[in-house]
């Protein structure tokens, strides 16, 4: 998957994929990722990529001749699955959402900064709109960096061991259960005896229902979706 | 405000708080951010912090002394209002949280990364969960990163212009209207009539009009919570 990232400061998320399951997944080359700093495609030699917004108010927005230059560069070079644009005013990010977009070939990923970009760049190029969330971030390189793990690390091959994905939180509407590892003793705090005993299908049994109690309490609102799926 | 980040890859999310906003509050002594690499409390010197989970089961579990250690001297030197864990299976963040997290003095950000941490570490010291998304991530890091700059741009002082954070989506649970900037029509794209008119009583109700019917379209939950709000 190659992953072409649009930003006014591409220097904020260098670090996240110079390590861990980031950079394993660039150096395996299963993905590529092309940062793209927005003042390149700037309207004059002073840099300039934002103006003031029409009908006042305070922030700047990002202007839309840039990132049409810059986009036009890359629709040149290769189809696109996908022009992502990351703004809190968008469709939350889910599990779901990260396995489809894992299948992808090329995606662009555009963030926003200040106050966000011009909305004829919303209409005209961008195909999909994601949020990491609700709150409000201080741009959209942060975001990125989120779905880029999100989605990178669900690619066949990147993480060392297939099966540590699908037992994640999500991928069964259920958030997982608890886990302990070594001493099973330490300053007098116990692991649960189920999990020393061996009997592997009654702590299956006990990890379910544990994931059932811990979803129950802390997010009820996703046994309501899988009620609903299976309904 | 200071805060802790205690992981096993605290290089991860070094640029982040390099740059931008992040950068600007730590210059100006807004805020102090703290890496604690969780290796430098391993239990031997091969740097063992994590090991199998219990019961079987792929992906490995951070060990419980590491991060006691790491707490305990941290614990010595100061109080702390808050010991967050990120992890999606918690409650998710959203802006009410990042402003109650923004009037702290001192906070502790525990990062996870393979299948989690020991259950008694957050049975014991972890006083908030915080899921930033129904997503899976590689790690806690990124997350801790998105947490920080949620709450660090609220802090007054931080963001240049006070006005710019109370417009943004989720200070009134509506998301943002769209926003225009230079020039008025591009490559046949016109900006609204409207926000070239002047009428700034207008352009604010175009604004609500808007704001309401994006909020409607893409995120009706939002509306609701509104509703409940005010009823």
């Amino acid at each position: 998957m190659r992953i072409d990232i649009i930003s006014v400061s591409p220097e904020l998320i260098k670090s996240p994929f110079e390590h861990s399951i980031l950079k394993r997944a660039i150096d395996k080359k299963i993905t590529e990722i092309h940062f793209h700093n927005l003042r390149d495609y700037a309207l004059n030699r002073y840099g300039k990529i934002d103006d003031y917004q029409f009908g006042g108010g305070a922030g700047m927005v990002l202007m839309i001749e840039p990132i049409d230059k810059c986009l036009s560069e890359l629709f040149a070079e290769r189809v696109y699955d996908e022009v992502i644009y990351m703004t809190p005013d968008a469709p939350t990010l889910n599990q779901q959402t990260a396995n489809q977009l894992s299948s992808c070939q090329n995606i662009i990923i555009i963030t926003g900064h200040y106050k966000g970009i011009d909305q004829r760049i919303r209409d005209k190029f961008v195909t999909k709109e994601i949020s990491i969330g609700d709150y409000v971030l201080s741009g959209g390189e942060l975001a990125a960096a989120v779905l880029c793990d999100a989605v990178i690390r669900l690619i066949p091959g990147v993480l060392g061991d297939e099966t540590s994905a699908l037992t994640d939180s999500f991928q069964d509407n259920l958030l997982a259960p608890p886990v302990f590892t070594r001493p099973a003793e330490y300053k007098g705090m116990k692991v649960p005896d189920i999990l020393l005993s061996g009997n592997f299908p009654k702590i299956d049994e006990w990890r379910h229902e544990q994931a059932i109690e811990r979803t129950k309490r802390i997010r009820p609102d996703l046994l309501n979706k899988e009620r609903n799926r299976e309904g």
